[in-house]
């Protein structure tokens, strides 16, 4: 007699839990089995943190409870048939549906390099066994080289310094962070970590892992040599959609599951959601790399909505970053400057300053900027960013608002914030309208 | 010859100074003149602070550096002849402007209570001298009564208490906080004055302030007789309209002098912001009593922006507050539940609560709750609170940009927020979408 549920959902990340959580929500629906292959699912984000702030894998772990009534089994699919309405177990055990969910998510790109098989080589994969084996060899490694500088090398980075290894990052591109960074933003992230005593090597690439078995000499491109204990591996990912592809759904252009606005697949009852699906962009509706386990868990939301009937339509993805390096925090929300530019946008960027407090002399007050891009032709917020105290995490948020909701540069000069002086910028500087002011100021001054 | 200035603006605070700033952002104009009475212009939020946290009135004043080519006169305007176009100063000397911006704010309320008038009770006003005096009386007073549990009198309870002093807050209402927050945040906060050892008296009036030249007792409505050594009064403000109702400005109905959507008064060429301008609720249009610095900065910069064409509507005020009482912050956006309920909305409430950083294992990581208000028929959010952690001052903007943007429960619930392991709450339990998620859940919850 073959097992089957209303709902089974492959994967269980971030967006798989939250599809379990949010179908019901939404529907009461209590039959609903989540496959994974984890025992244990680790928070992503939480990754690097382990092995400095938190100290331990098991520190790092999404619990349970939080699935409900969904059943969980760990195992792996291996197969979909969509004709049949059943998933295939790797024992050969079929299970039916009525509705299926794929969060198959995304594995590290393991790039080739020669040596990248060698022992002391980690990539940041999601298993909790594998976190743990890092861990293992990091605690007997003293020179620590992180190839990428992206969100995973940088944070990486800033936590092993603080167990006091010697840490390098390697990046190829000229900055840190540059991919979803505008300019300014990854040279404040990268002087917070040469402060903290990480060495950055950027504009450069990794030609060969070099050693017996393991890795103990990495040599770059230019020639250079640098001898190390051992290597990760940061340096993006690719989604899984080996089961989709062999299950006939379509697959986009940046390699993501197809999805329609709903989280549809090309496949009747079937939906994709987090890093295994498309992402189309906010701003025109194109396919668009931003993998993230808060988008996840929004696609999540959205395809728990829809299970039987449209009702939330995913108007596109907006990429809304932070991070903390050193003693700094960094986020940005929507398009940078240049991917703004390369939309084809006539940009306009205003900047404010202040204390995070008012007046400067409240304790703790440190400078906190805001930068914002604004389209010139329609005046929309295209993209912001927010930089250096811990409030820089929510006011990306506001950031986002602002965007998702079409708000114009006067819209946002006028913006009706609140004001506190423990909490907030003074009202005379509060640096979201203010850098909406500044940049309207550009506009003005040209027609004196 | 008479002086003339292209703009006069009456009145050197937070709505003044915003004006004064934002003209010549958006007109280039630098024959400006600012009138105002005091010597030093204090930060009108940071008033309670100069009492502990700062130490001395001279920590808490606005530098006239702000005004940029701005000029300034302190001087007292005794009235303005709205078909001369001219202002006429206290010693008789009169200056044209060519447009005027009224900013005159206004005055704390003195209650009619026998006693009120002797030497050691103060009310909160905005002088720099009057403050420093408060200051020496307090620093040989043990005992402090506040009359009033609003904003005022719970910042000043706080600070006062720093200081060693013993206190006692004296409230109308049966919580402090009432008339802007909804009750369980109300309580919050008084659970939070209480563990600081501060002695809260609500549901009860003072009936007299007793002694010889000076309060030595204070007597309650319900008999209750309290010992103290000075009394501080914090019960509200009255707009300073008799500038404006002598020279024959038309009033509104909360005192405030009535102003358009583009704060112009009822005279030609004369512009009214901030604490004397009447406001209009962004939920119906009327008239609504909310006099806030961070409200007289935005009606500075409507006005600076309309001087000479209109060009940026006042859609409407809403309130956005935020306070610290002993170690918890807590903020408000919009309307309270019983604001919505006697507007006429049917109201949906969805909460959610969740460690302020991922996992709760981060340092430092602390409950922080997010509380939505919803109208039941439109779904559109109509206000929200965040407590209690330092977050709360932004995520009450973020509740902000989502009420003005006219977003509803459904909108909240997919609202694309990022997250950060040391910033945010996880993506799984993101306060604010998850809050919308909650009341969702409600309605969803009836179709089973």
């Amino acid at each position: 007699m073959l097992e089957k549920h209303e709902l089974v959902i492959v994967g269980g990340s971030a967006g798989g839990i939250q599809s379990a959580v949010c179908v019901q929500k939404h529907h009461g629906l209590k039959d609903i089995l989540v496959i994974r292959q984890e025992q244990k699912v680790m928070v992503p984000c939480g990754i690097p943190y382990i092995y400095g702030t938190l100290g331990a894998v098991d520190k790092n772990v999404i619990s349970d409870k939080i699935l409900g009534d969904a059943q969980k089994k760990v195992d792996e699919v291996v197969s979909i048939d969509p004709e049949e309405k059943t998933v295939t177990l790797r024992d050969g055990q079929k299970i039916g549906y009525n509705k299926l969910i794929l969060a198959t998510g995304s594995n590290p790109i393991k790039p080739p390099i020669p040596g990248i098989d060698k022992g002391n080589v980690y990539l940041v994969r999601k298993g909790a066994d594998y976190l743990h084996d890092l861990k293992e060899v990091m605690d007997k490694s003293n020179h620590i080289l992180l190839i990428g500088g992206g969100f995973i090398g940088v944070e990486f980075a800033d936590e092993c310094r603080k167990r006091g290894h010697q840490v390098t990052i390697v990046e190829l591109l000229p900055h840190c962070l540059q991919s979803v960074c505008t300019e300014h933003l990854c040279i404040r992230a990268e002087d917070a970590l040469k402060e903290k005593g990480i060495n950055l090597i950027t504009g450069n690439a990794v030609k060969s892992l070099r050693g017996n078995g393991r890795v103990e000499l990495v040599e770059l491109e230019n020639g250079v040599q640098i001898k190390c204990d051992m290597v990760i591996v940061g340096i993006g990912v690719t989604p899984n959609i080996e089961l989709a592809k062999e299950a006939g759904l379509e697959i986009g252009s940046t390699r993501g599951i197809k999805v329609d606005e709903f989280q549809r697949t090309s496949r009747q009852d079937i939906f994709a959601v987090g890093d295994c699906a498309e992402k189309y962009s906010f701003y025109n509706g194109r396919p668009v790399p931003i993998r993230l386990a808060s988008v996840a868990t929004r696609e999540g939301k959205i395809a728990a909505a829809n299970l039987y009937n449209p009702r939330w339509r995913n108007v596109g993805t907006i990429g809304v970053f932070s991070t903390v390096t050193g003693d700094i925090a960094i986020a940005m929300a929507g398009l940078t400057d240049s991917q703004a530019t390369e939309l084809g946008y006539d940009i306009l960027v205003g900047e404010a300053e202040a204390p995070s407090k008012h007046l400067g002399t409240m304790p703790d007050a440190n400078p906190m900027r805001v930068r914002l891009t604004f389209d010139h032709r329609s005046g929309k917020l295209l993209g912001g960013s927010a930089c250096c105290t811990m409030a820089a995490g929510e006011i990306s948020n506001l950031i986002a608002a602002c965007i998702v909701s079409g708000m114009t540069v006067d819209e946002v000069a006028m913006f009706p914030m609140g004001t506190h002086p423990w909490l907030t910028a003074s009202p005379l500087a509060y640096q979201l309208t203010e850098a909406a002011s500044n940049a309207l100021h550009k506009i003005n001054s040209q027609w004196w």
